[in-house]
């Protein structure tokens, strides 16, 4: 089987989700960060804000319709969609949405629920994102005061390419000390790039502007909407498994600073945050340490799934600290193990997908 | 795992269903077409019109309580239904129906909804089957109209024996070039006597007939109860899977049929075909083709699930072409193949109930 390990918190909360059946939403959005030459490699050379679309497409049917392979990174490492569509083969998700946060090509399918919520994708943090941030946020506390789902819990997906570095930024400009704790697609992080990027975005904040202000110019959609998201969806005490790694760190951090903010109070309990063991061992990031850093408690969990069994070796270098979460892998791989499902079962299946 | 093959239209619907509780609704009907000699070997020798009831109580209960032994062909091919329970005890239906279109013996069980429709079993198409189409017809628009279920889909199976004779003489009657294309119980197909039975059949239709005098001629209350249901169904976007082979698609041409009759629109987006792979490689019929000729789209699949691996010898004739398909056995194992179900457990499952 595959084990579940307690990051944060206690191992109560995902114990009671146990067999129980799950909602998967995946938020696609794409910033113009991600144009910046050798900042990611979540994607194809030339078309990576095609990812959240091919991402969405493999997802649900297997297939990669808007363009011929799958996504695969300039060493070959595929796109952890793998994992989670694997997992949904062997135990299927009751459901799937797509949640279109600004994306430049609909996902080519039919039959399953895209939501559309009349966002644009955002322009690079570099110059200013140029993100009516106020705006998005309404818009996720909105659809999480009003989702009504015939599941117990929602896993809460992103496929956001140059994601971590927008997240490092939010993270940073909203007064948290967060260097050296964001995570990369990349195993040999580009920090030159990355730093530089970042430093260019906390540039265009000035001292006058307000937290929407500050998002708008350095986050992305995905955090801003998902924050409001996780907001909204408080007030019915739906429960929620924040599927990722640091971006997802990155949206508690956004709500934390919020609540400060705001003077509010946030009830955290329903929420937990699921990782990949590759974000978890990571030595050129910390989760745990970023999840510390939120004003209210967070459990947080991993799995024990590696590729250590694996024989096609585009899947070992998930092992060796590329690719390492997106698109929901970490938590795709918690809620396998919630409901039995074995490790080289899985392998098996993710090795057939690749052909 | 078990593989989902697209036979026609795209994969969309089907994987939207992944992972999705499923309502499984027996259609029961029996015409005196059956007690033909040598016609079908769907049940056994002199009692053939017991199958229907033999197949509901083994679906149900996994025992054969009308009589000792579960329907076997003269060869010794078991009843398709054994798939249809293999995968019922891996991985279940949300609850199983009983529609009673007109059969002899009232399945022997307790606890099981068995609808009452008041129907009775038709005659033999080489006379005359004597059904009051357009009132069969009618119930069938009714009990589609009213029935809600609390699944997101409904998986419509067929026990019929001689049903391939009663769908290939509607076929043609409607005026459809279908020669060749219609599926038999048998692997050496008795043409000779389907033939003649056919042709008794179409003999007995006069220029003057309509539609449904037609179908009162030569249909069964299958074929054309489930035309109605699924038109009814459309009113509110009811998904249904197709359960079965050559007869669906039967059932498909007679709602093309009163679709071109009425000068009427069908939304057909909510419905699907899923039969067996015996049936989607069978030389001697053409299930694509039949589907080819209806008016509207049709997406339809099957799986890649054979008994190559099986031991026992009597599911070996299967892969050599016996029985093919029924109790909605094609639609069982797409069912399996949504929701993680492997090929080997489900042979093992299958020998089990043999014995």
């Amino acid at each position: 089987v595959i084990n579940i390990k307690t990051i944060l918190g206690k191992n109560d909360f995902i114990e009671s989700l146990r067999g129980k059946d799950a909602t998967f939403i995946l938020s696609m959005s794409t910033t113009k960060t991600c144009e910046i030459d050798g900042l990611t490699q979540a994607g194809l050379p030339g078309l990576i804000p095609l990812t959240p679309t091919l991402d969405a497409e493999f997802l649900t049917t297997g297939e990669v319709r808007s363009l011929i392979d799958i996504a695969t990174t300039p060493t070959g490492v595929p796109t952890p969609a793998l994992i989670t569509r694997g997992v949904h083969l062997l135990k299927p998700f009751q459901s799937i949405y797509l949640n279109n946060l600004g994306i430049d090509t609909i996902p080519n399918i039919e039959h399953f629920q895209i939501n559309n919520f009349n966002i644009k994708p955002s322009d690079s943090i570099a110059d200013n994102a140029n993100i009516d941030a106020f705006e998005i946020f309404e818009k996720g506390v909105d659809y999480g005061k009003s989702l009504q789902v015939d599941t117990e819990y929602i896993i809460l997906a992103e496929s956001v390419p140059a994601g971590t570095t927008t997240a490092y930024a939010t993270a940073k400009a909203l007064g948290y000390n967060v260097d050296g704790k964001f995570s990369s697609s990349f195993q040999s992080v580009p920090n030159e790039i990355k730093n530089k990027t970042i430093q260019q975005a906390l540039n265009t904040i000035s001292d006058q502007d307000d937290i929407f202000e500050i998002l708008g110019k350095v986050s992305d959609n995905m955090l801003i909407f998902n924050a409001g998201f996780l907001l909204g969806s408080s007030y019915h005490n739906q429960k929620i498994l924040l599927a990722g790694g640091t971006q997802m760190a990155a949206v508690l951090l956004i709500v934390d600073a919020m609540i400060k903010h705001m003077q509010g109070i946030y009830d955290s309990s329903n929420i937990a945050l699921c990782t990949t063991s590759w974000i978890y061992n990571d030595s050129h990031s910390d989760i745990k340490s970023l999840l510390e850093m939120v004003g209210f408690n967070v459990n947080a969990y991993c799995t024990d799934f590696t590729f250590e069994n694996a024989s096609h070796p585009a899947l070992k270098l998930y092992d060796q600290g590329e690719a390492k979460e997106g698109v929901g892998a970490g938590a795709a791989l918690v809620y396998g193990a919630l409901n039995g499902l074995k490790q080289n079962d899985l392998i098996v299946q993710i090795e057939s997908l690749l052909g």
